[in-house]
């Protein structure tokens, strides 16, 4: 049975606790191929080159999307961030679920590109919540942080009409098998089951 | 927070095996609302009145029909059968999760008057199983399976275009779990998360 596999976007602003949400899922659920994006940013501490990301140049990216290789791109603080189209659309073929890990603007264009696409919006608890934890995160200086709430904000406003669910990460186990559920739920819609729905016609067809 | 319950639609051929995975569900999900639904055929031994069914007169029914309290009806095999329409409406506005086990006209109606409302198709692993369940069962004569088999037919020819997630009965525990899934999954959606958005949005505009 040639099964596509689920395509599931995740998104939500910065601070929210998204890539500890996305670890614990690929945790308990191993059947997922996590999409690595690519980024012309600098690498921070710890980070490994084809895990975290794939770090390239900015030549190399502008390359990548003058002949198409970018599934979606966006730039954020001065760096592009992007999706590498061939190994997304390589698994789903195969059968295989993959998870995106992209911002809202990469999410829209994913949509208009893949219709199917699931789209999920991960929220603080709170947005004093959300202040909290940038503040709390350490890693960048306050115009940067005031930076990141303004463009939540903003997220924000522009998410719900744009994303299909949406998880509150007041607990990482419970937004990441939320998730989980999503993606379960997702391998029975019309669009996942269109071929064993086909080949169940058929054989009514031939049977009546 | 007054979050809107899920309002969930089970539907399937006869045979199919709908009504062990509904038991199921509702074992491993306690917090699942079912609406018993009001018949005028006889019950089978062992069927329970305000359990298994609600067994009305057919003068009951028709005055149920007339006075707007039935959600959806439809006649089978010169029975009615349906939906009373307060005890769910009072459910789902308490944010109870509610589930329906109908029949593929009656999905319509529910779906046409509660877009919102999620429907699931049950699928026999192959139509040779679901004649032998139809046969094995035991209960009906030759003419009546007959006419469940061709009804099957005509209803798996309309399911494609109305039904939201479709789910193949190979194993019970795994349909179950599906289903459980899949409302897990839609308690997230747009629709059901609409409160929580617009408390969040309201936080974000007092903030910014």
């Amino acid at each position: 049975m040639n099964k596509r596999g689920v395509l599931t976007v995740i998104s939500g602003p910065s601070g929210v606790g998204k890539g500890t949400i996305i670890n614990r899922l690929f945790e308990i659920e191993k059947n997922l191929y996590f999409s690595v994006s690519a980024t012309t940013r600098n690498p921070r501490p710890g980070e490994i080159d084809g895990v975290h990301y794939s770090f390239k140049s900015r030549e190399e990216f502008e390359h990548d999307i003058e002949t198409g290789e970018m599934l979606e791109h966006a730039v954020f603080n001065g760096n592009y961030y992007g999706t590498p189209k061939s190994a997304v659309e390589e698994k789903l073929s195969a059968g295989k679920d993959v998870v995106l890990d992209i911002e809202i603007q990469g999410a829209r264009n994913v949509k208009r590109l893949m219709p199917e696409a699931v789209l999920v919006y991960i929220l603080p608890p709170s947005i004093d919540e959300l202040k909290k934890r940038l503040v709390g995160r350490n890693t960048e200086d306050a115009e940067t942080i005031k930076g990141r709430l303004s463009t939540a904000y903003r997220e924000l406003h522009e998410a719900p009409e744009l994303y299909d669910y949406f998880i509150v990460n007041d607990m990482v186990e419970n937004a990441a098998i939320k998730i989980k559920d999503i993606i379960e739920g997702e391998r029975c819609s019309g669009n996942a089951m269109q071929e064993v729905l086909k080949q169940i016609l058929e054989e009514a067809e031939n049977l009546a």
